[in-house]
């Protein structure tokens, strides 16, 4: 509170250290006046050098940071030394482990906690695990403070939820199909279908009118069903009829032989296509494998776009043409709104918006 | 040894904490006897207090412990386990975030600790940033009962070490340039020297003599390091006069970027190789991109060969000519041998064979 008073602190990337740790002194009984008071020096400088701002003097700095240790805190760590008895555990659960989209999220999220003194418990599902019970039990067997969903189903019921009694953030998902108070959780996530929207109407816009689709399923209720209608959606916006035979749905989590297989079938059912859109650059990876290994050419036989924005997907000939999350910037997103949470302030819901990468994969029709 | 001759420690978990101890007895010359006489009590009670065993009074208990402090004994995971409530904190730091390879691994290595009961505390690095000193700060703040290094310098002094306390595996990689006892660690890896060779010889097999090469550093003392000398081993021993000119070192962990300039300025400089070596499947990735780029072809015009296996390089156009690392077997291997050493066990170093997988990157001069 005293940090946020003094106007010092935004909400940026360097302000959430301050925001905690300001938690954290009030749930020892100590304020920053306290460690202000201690070096003699006011309460703005202290929280310079809390923020690591560059204009404090070396001395001064490092007479904060020792009051601080004397003081029994552990700069750094604040979450955990401070309050004393609590666990610093966020358990982070991942579902679906053939999504490389996910490990760049984790890097993110793992920085994040560290920064916040919080310690990541890591944990990975089958892709046809119940994540929310396995966050349940993490929960109780780690003593968490709160829990990352990275991957999940989209109908979740205030009554599942009971199970989970830390706060949440569903990250690169929401709960679009399900009956959650809006409240009680946060999200970050793209707005999967009109990123699929976007992704199709760009081939669209190209000259493109027969478009096959590789997904993993139409009716998940999950983030396949909300591309899925994106797709549908472009299509109906331009007039063009859908083809059922277009659509190949391969199971899976965005893994590549699933997805491979998928385009296989497709290219055995159907040729008289131009274009695809994949649900993710994993799969599309997979299905330029697919496509080309029976002898067709990408793009100039069939245009390839997805959404992901993978580092690989830049290093491929030809570069995948790609609707980029910003996994980074989600990442760190989700801690935000965890330590916002933890800090009891309310829950938010945050949608990024993902950029068109174009590539090689496309072409004009 | 004297508290399994007693026949009071089991190798199952509960019993770890004793076993470990003993083991660290050894190493600094002390005995459980040394520790009995000096409180006064017999060596079963001291024993009991290692195992936590509940039929010892707080008194002695106390006395114990205190002893063994004051003998100058570092409290390692046992001292540490039986000071606090008892952590099952594992940390897993990894250095070379940018390699794919890794995220197949830590997946192992995370399912295999939960089949355990121990959590994953995962703390990625920075490429330069110094995994020793992450790892004892890792250890410090989160009571870790053992360490995983995935990846990391093959150069450690036991001075250097001394600032970890819990047992620890290094995984992909040894210390094959240090001075570490054996016996103070586990490791699993492959022979890095070795694969580096059977990649390099299978080209010269196929008839290619004029081999370049992409490393990141040909004296990192690391894994790079290795690898560039199998390079030129293979070289050596088929009687190819290495060619200074045909080696590129791109600096940084194996990623894409970093190796997409390093294969840039290769190709400026020669086009008169045959063949590439490179260090990684992601070196790789972008090496034949930059091969590409430039209107060459893989492998009419350059052969590619590299290291790692991952999935995605199946799904490449061609398929990349790899060195398959067994990534799930290496992460729950380094697990075992982080809970046998946790049992009381001896260390171990194991050494995983890679196979080849042919894909359609190489082909006969």
């Amino acid at each position: 509170m005293e940090l946020q008073a003094a106007g010092i602190v935004s909400g940026n990337v360097p302000g959430v250290v301050s925001i905690t740790f300001t938690a954290d002194f009030e749930g020892s009984g100590m304020t920053i006046k306290d460690i202000a008071r201690e070096c003699g020096v006011s309460v703005s400088t202290v929280s310079r050098v809390l923020n690591d701002h560059p204009d404090v003097s070396e001395p001064v700095r490092l007479r904060v940071l020792q009051t601080i240790e004397a003081l029994g805190y552990i700069p750094n760590n604040s979450a955990r030394t401070l309050v004393s008895s609590g666990s610093d555990n966020v358990g982070v659960v991942v579902r679906g482990t053939g999504n490389l989209f996910f490990s760049a999220v984790i890097k993110a999220v793992a920085s994040a906690l560290e920064e916040h003194g919080l310690t990541m418990v890591l944990r990975y599902l089958d892709t046809d695990a119940d994540e929310v019970r396995a966050g349940a039990i993490l929960e109780r067997e780690k003593k968490l403070r709160g829990l990352i969903f990275l991957g999940g189903r989209f109908d979740y019921t205030p009554q599942e939820l009971t199970r989970i009694g830390v706060p949440y953030v569903c990250c690169s998902y929401t709960n679009y199909f399900g009956t959650l108070n809006e409240k009680d959780y946060s999200s970050v996530s793209i707005d999967d279908r009109a990123t699929a929207y976007r992704a199709v109407d760009e081939l669209i816009r190209r000259g493109h009118r027969s478009i096959a689709a590789l997904v993993p399923s139409r009716s998940d209720h999950s983030i396949s069903e909300l591309r899925y209608m994106g797709y549908r959606q472009a299509l109906d916006d331009a007039g063009i009829p859908f083809d059922e035979g277009l659509l190949e749905e391969c199971g899976g989590c965005f893994e590549m032989p699933e997805s491979y297989e998928g385009m296989c079938r497709l290219l055995e059912r159907r040729r008289d296509f131009t274009a695809l859109f994949a649900l993710s650059d994993t799969m599309a990876i997979a299905a330029v494998k697919a496509i080309r290994d029976r002898g067709l050419r990408v793009p100039e036989d069939i245009s390839v776009i997805a959404i992901d924005g993978l580092t690989v997907s830049e290093y491929l000939t030809p570069t995948l043409t790609t609707m980029v999350q910003p996994a980074e910037e989600m990442g760190r997103e989700c801690v935000r709104c965890l330590t916002d949470m933890l800090a009891g302030k309310p829950s938010r819901h945050r949608r990024f918006e993902p950029l068109l990468r174009a590539g090689a994969s496309v072409v004009d029709l």
